[in-house]
């Protein structure tokens, strides 16, 4: 069993803050995400990309910004349960919570922070009739192993860079593959496009567009699909269908906590430090919901910040907290390191 | 008259961020700020100290916060009224407000949003008995033209930086300077307290430790003043008495705005969009308080963030807004410039 004070549920930017936010009270915090790596969205989705609007940064990369904020609060040494994903909560007789994920992973704490973003990223599926039934037996969303495809025939759906990058990859892997969307334009790197381009052209992409997969076939599992192009229907035989249409954001099982949810957001007091209807679980940054919310990453921060003095009452009870400036008291790592202005010097004269 | 979408009363953090988020509103921002920098105490205080608890910064100078705030509004052109404080406030007919300066420059705006951080910095007086019926008759708090002091005696009572430099630069003005403390030990940076020495040991400086200024003596302006030294009283022929002993925060005229007012700051709401309780005046930053508080600059950027959207519909009524973020949607300066993430290319494949 994992034990910590605060148990965090999100890796991304605001559950980073939340660390050091709660070491400045000498809280320890451990993180659970689903994600292999820590900083949510920011490096799973744009890692690349510039955010312009994190206060005091004309611009910086989401990957940037979240080593930025690691490195904030690596002093106050948290921990992380990574791949995982937060499943269950059971509220102990003291009050503590008992947070146990997908894989079975325990964890303890008195203090829970919901701090998961839009939620788990869920692949968006085709609707076509019937897809459910053969889900994982053909028919995958997600490539996680790519020899899983050796010397199978694939056919892929999709028009973005998912669908490209997959598509090259698996001509040296794949005995066919052929790739399907709804329209000539793909929306993709440009390298990504050409290449495909060029291999389509080698023939070892089959290209099929503007066109779309209407129907599955196959007796328990997948043998054909039948694809629509110009009105005219094509059956082809293939092991594998794969639409690659994105991820859509999904709250997961903490929709079945007992939490207040509106609009697929965790309702909170926002007049006060953030916490949901049960005392003891916060919900800060985008997961949460209040009058006058606003998705962004600035937000997040302000809320970590207050729900963290909240935590340290529930934490201490009865032990007053008075708020330092790190400007003038500087920080006490839980490493055992320091960091401080240089003072003024005091100076006998006489 | 200056006129403008939101005048911010206060160039600290929270007032340059205000520029940035309301410009992304499409909405000017005018900033008046007592002090001749912006920035606040940020600029005016602590500049070179780091500041380690702005997220995403494991540590920043002061000064450098202040000029990347200024770097990332700048492209909505925000005006300044600087070196002048915000004096009278005058709401008219159809809602919007009339604000007029000290030295009578007036604005005009739909929304204020104070963001006054402690208030204006105004000198610590010393206890001496009618030392206020000599202000500016010999008794300063605040140097502003050391040619005022040419050829003067000067006797300047202090133990920080202040009273130290200020004892240094004066030497080569005034016709006498005595430097008193009451302690023997200065705070103040290294080579100032070893200046001071030097000075000391050459005559230029004539040192009084540990002793205190105890009477003021003069008609109708300062020729003496009263230092006591282990008991002993001397009288030191004088033309100024310049008491150096810090500043600290006032609320000042924003006090007699007829605003709801607690322990130095003013009331908001805080579960909407920390409006006061005159509808179309918001306080941002260290200058408001509500429940749970904390006077930190990262909460200031949250706060002035929700605002600018109430904002919004007060300058814009009916219109509703949607929020766009800057990673996907880029931003467009008020100079024309335009700032955006490198795109996926869309392109045509057949």
């Amino acid at each position: 069993m994992i034990k910590t004070d605060i148990l965090i549920i999100g890796a991304g930017p605001t559950g980073l803050f939340t660390v050091f936010e709660a070491g400045l009270l000498k809280l320890k915090c451990h993180l659970i995400d689903a994600l292999p790596q820590p900083g949510g969205q920011c490096s799973e989705i744009y890692p690349k990309k510039p955010i312009y609007d994190i206060p005091g940064f004309p611009e910086i990369l989401a990957g940037d910004l979240t080593k930025n904020l690691l490195e904030q609060g690596k002093q106050f040494e948290p921990g992380f349960t990574l791949g995982e994903r937060a499943e269950t909560i059971e509220k102990q007789e003291d009050g503590s919570f008992i947070v146990t994920t997908n894989k079975g992973t325990q964890h303890h704490a008195l203090v829970v922070a919901i701090a998961g973003g839009l939620g788990s990223f869920e692949p968006r599926k085709p609707a076509i009739e019937g897809i459910a039934d053969y889900e994982d037996k053909g028919v995958e969303y997600i490539i996680k192993d790519p020899e899983f495809y050796r010397d199978k025939k694939v056919v892929i759906s999709g028009g973005g860079d998912s669908a490209l990058d997959w598509s090259i990859f698996l001509t040296d892997v794949a005995s066919e593959v052929t790739l399907i969307h709804r329209r000539n334009e793909f929306r993709g790197a440009l390298d990504s496009v050409e290449k495909v381009r060029e291999l389509t052209l080698l023939n070892k992409i089959k290209l099929i567009t503007p066109a779309e997969v209407k129907e599955l076939h196959g007796d328990g599992k997948i043998e054909a699909v039948s694809v629509v192009k110009d009105g005219e229907t094509t059956k082809i035989d293939t092991d594998h269908f794969i639409p690659l249409f994105g991820l859509s954001p999904k709250l997961g099982p903490i929709g079945n906590w007992g939490l207040d949810i509106e609009k697929n957001a965790i309702k909170v007091d926002n007049s006060l430090n953030y916490q949901t209807n049960i005392p003891g679980i916060f919900a800060i940054g985008d997961v949460n919901t209040y009058p006058e919310k606003l998705k962004l990453i600035l937000c997040g921060f302000h809320e970590a910040t207050l729900m963290c003095q909240a935590a340290y009452r529930i934490i201490n009870p009865g032990k007053k907290y008075v708020l330092k400036y790190t400007t003038v008291s500087g920080i006490d790592g839980f490493d055992g390191t320091r960091k401080e202005a240089p003072k003024a010097v005091v100076q006998a004269i006489n």
